[in-house]
C-alpha cells in the first residue's frame, strides 16, 4: 500500500495529472523530500505529533505528508526552538513532506483576547496567556522556521452564516494578506527555492465572492490552491453545492486542497468534485474517543453489543488493530480507559483513511469512479 | 537482547539454575508457552494490557513474563469473560507466559466496604459498586479462567507497622489460605496439568515469623516462591535487611519471586540477595509521568534543563526511544499532554529495566556480580 519510492533531489514541486473520471483526478505531487499521492489525505500532527502514533506507523498507514499547526507550533514548543533543534521533521521523526497551516483559522478559533487588524491578529495565548501576533510576514517566518515543504498563506475564514458584506471584506482582506504571503515566502532565501506556497480561496458559500477570490489568487500565483471557509458548519449539502463550483475556479494543473475535511463520505463527494487533497482531525480525535470508521459506516466501541464480539472492527480493513485484535478487547480497553484503545482505533482509523483514498486514486484510474462512490454510499450510508 | 526459543511443548515448570555468584543466581524456567530468564522483571499488564505499549514492543524491550492483576480483570472485563473469548494471551494478544497475581494484595488496598473472615474477603467494586467475593478457591477459578501460566496463592498481606501478633495471625491466616489454594489449583484438570502455583511467604520483618511461613509453605510444595509483605513502606533499608535471611529460608532449587519491586537499586540489591523474579509498575507509571531510568540515575523529563537538549534519556540505551528521540522532544511531548511522550518513555523505560536484567543475569554468569553492582550504585546513586 505505501509506495517507496525515494525522495526526488531538487524537485521543489511538481505535480501531474495521471488520470481523470468526471471531474475526480489522480495524480502525484513530487517534492524533494517524497511523493504524495492524490487525492490525499493528510494525518494532523497538532503539536508535532500525530496523537497517539509513532510516526513510522503513520507511515505505514499509507500517509505520504502529514500537517503541522502553526498557532500550536509557535506557542509550544516555538519556531524558533524547533529550528535550533533542527527543524520539525528532525524533531518528530516525520523525514516526508509536511504540510503546515498559517495559524489564521486557529488564532480565531482558540486564542483569547483577539484583535484583528489590516496588520494582523494579535492575542494572548491560550496556554501561558503570553501576547503574540500573527501577521503575513509572522506566519511565513514561523512557517519557515519550521522547515514546511507546504507552506499555506496566511487568511482570515469568517462564520459562513454572516453578512454578505462582511465575508466579502474578510476574503478581500484575505487576499490582500494572500500577497503578502507571497513576497513574505519569496523572501525566503533556501527555504523559499525548496518548499512550495499555497494560496487559499475564501467567499464562504458564495459563487461571485469564490471567483474573485480564485482570479486574485491565480493573479499571484501560487503551487496549489486550498478551498478555505468550508467545513465550519455549514453541512454536507451546502458545502457539495459550493464544491460544484468552486475548485473549477481554480487552476485545472494545480492541486486543490479542501481544508479541515472530513467524513468519509465528505472526502468521497469532494473527490468527485475535483478536490485532491485533505486534512482532518477526525479519525484520530474519534480514535481516542472510541469512534472507528469502517465500510459500513461509523460504530462506536463503547457499545455494549461489542463486549463479546470475536470479530475485527472491519472484517475489508487491513490495518495491524484489524488483523490482531476483537472488538470485545477494544471494548474492554476503551470502557478500562486504556491508552491501548486510543492507539489502536487511531491505527485503524488512519488506515481506513488511507485505504479509502487509495480506492480511490484506483478508481479514477480504472475511469470507474462513479460506480465506486455508488457502491461505498450504498454501503457507508446503510444504517 | 531477547531469545527467540520456541516454547517447549509438554514442559509445565522446569526451574534450571546455570550460575551463581554469591547468593546472586541466574537460570532459565522453562514453560509450555516460552522460557523466562532469570532474574527477571515482569512489566506488569494490569488491565489485559501493559499501559502504553502494544505487547509485540514490551516483547521488544527483552521481557519474557508479564503479570496481570486478578482483582482488576475479575470485574472488568470478568473472568467468565475473558474464559469466554479464549483467554487472557488470546485477548491481549500475549502469546508468552503471563503470572497473575490472586487479588489478595489489590483488594485490600482498592476495593470498598472490604471484610475479612476466615473464608475470605468480601467487598465492593470500586468501578461499579457491585458485590463480590474473594477466597481461595475463587481466587484460583478465576485465573484458571484467565488462563494463568504462574498463578498465585491468595494470601492476605499486612501492613509491615502491625503489632507483632496481628504479623502472626495474619502470616498463619495466609499459610491455611495457601493449603486452600494449593488443593483449588491441583482440582483445576488440564490448566493444573500446564500451569504453576507459587506459594507467599509472609511475615513482614520478623526473621521468625518468616521461618515458619517458609516452612509451612514447603510442606505444602509449590513450583516457585513468593516474598510478600515487603515494599509496602518500610523502607529499603528494612527489605534489605529481611532479604539478608527470607529467601534463604525458601527452596534452594525453586524460583524466589519478590512481589511489586522495584527501584533498579532494589532490584540489584534483592538479585544480590538471591532473588529470580520482580514486577512492579514503576517503570510503566513512572514513563507516563514523565520519570525516566538510567544508568546515572532517574531524571524528570519535564524539567527545564532538558528543553533543548538534543542528546537521547540515555547514551548507553539500545531502545528506539533512545536511537530516535532527543530529550528536547519528550521534553515537549510531556509538556503537551501528548499520548506519544507517555508511549516513548514507558517503551525507554521497561527497555532499561530489561537491559539491567540482562546485565546482571551476564554479570552472574561471568562471576563479576558484586563488581558489576558496586559499578552500577556508583553511576546510578550519584547525585
Ligand atoms: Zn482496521
Ligand atoms: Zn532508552
Amino acid at each position: 500500500m505505501t509506495s517507496d519510492s525515494p525522495p526526488a533531489d531538487n524537485q521543489r514541486f511538481e505535480f501531474s495529472i495521471h488520470a481523470t473520471d468526471g471531474k475526480a483526478r489522480t495524480g502525484t505531487i513530487r517534492m524533494r523530500r517524497g511523493d504524495i499521492r492524490t487525492p490525499a489525505f493528510m494525518p494532523v500532527g497538532t503539536a508535532a505529533t500525530v496523537k497517539a502514533m509513532k510516526p513510522e506507523a503513520v507511515r505505514a498507514t499509507g500517509a505520504d505528508i502529514i500537517l503541522g499547526n502553526t498557532y500550536h507550533l509557535m506557542l509550544r514548543p516555538g519556531a524558533e526552538r524547533v529550528a535550533r533543534l533542527g527543524g520539525l521533521h528532525k524533531f518528530m521523526n516525520w523525514p516526508r513532506p509536511i504540510l503546515t497551516d498559517s495559524g489564521g483559522y486557529q488564532v480565531m478559533s482558540l486564542a483569547d483576547l483577539r484583535k484583528l487588524t489590516e496588520e494582523g491578529v494579535s492575542f494572548k495565548s491560550h496556554i501561558d496567556g503570553s501576547r503574540h501576533m500573527l501577521k503575513p510576514e509572522r506566519s511565513m517566518e514561523i512557517q519557515r522556521l519550521l522547515g514546511s515543504d507546504i507552506v499555506m498563506a496566511f487568511d482570515e475564514c469568517p462564520r459562513a452564516d454572516r453578512p454578505r458584506d462582511e465575508i466579502a471584506a474578510s476574503m478581500e482582506l484575505s487576499m490582500r494578506w494572500a500577497r503578502r504571503s507571497r513576497d513574505g515566502f519569496d523572501s525566503g532565501g533556501e527555504h523559499a527555492a525548496n518548499s512550495a506556497l499555497f494560496g487559499i480561496q475564501q467567499g464562504a458559500l458564495d459563487e461571485d465572492l469564490r471567483r474573485i477570490s480564485a482570479q486574485k489568487l491565480t493573479e499571484i500565483g501560487f503551487d496549489g490552491y486550498a478551498i478555505g471557509g468550508l467545513a465550519v458548519g455549514e453541512g454536507q449539502e451546502a458545502m457539495f453545492a459550493t464544491l460544484d463550483f468552486a475548485p473549477g475556479m481554480l487552476p485545472q494543473d494545480r492541486p486543490r486542497y479542501l481544508m479541515g475535511v472530513g467524513k468519509p463520505d465528505d472526502l468521497v463527494g469532494a473527490v468527485e468534485r475535483g478536490v485532491d487533497m485533505f486534512d482532518c482531525v477526525l479519525p484520530t480525535r474519534s480514535g481516542r474517543n472510541g469512534q472507528a470508521f469502517t465500510w459500513s459506516g461509523p460504530l462506536n466501541i463503547r457499545n455494549a453489543r461489542h463486549a463479546e464480539d470475536t470479530g475485527p472492527l472491519d472484517p475489508r480493513c487491513t490495518c495491524p488493530t484489524c488483523g490482531t485484535y476483537s472488538r470485545a478487547y477494544l471494548h474492554h480497553l476503551n470502557k478500562a480507559g486504556e491508552m491501548l484503545g486510543a492507539m489502536l482505533m487511531t491505527e485503524h482509523n488512519l488506515s481506513f483513511y488511507q485505504q479509502l483514498m487509495a480506492a480511490m486514486r484506483e478508481a479514477i484510474a480504472a475511469g470507474t469512479f462513479a460506480a465506486f462512490a455508488a457502491r461505498f454510499r450504498a454501503d457507508y450510508l446503510q444504517a
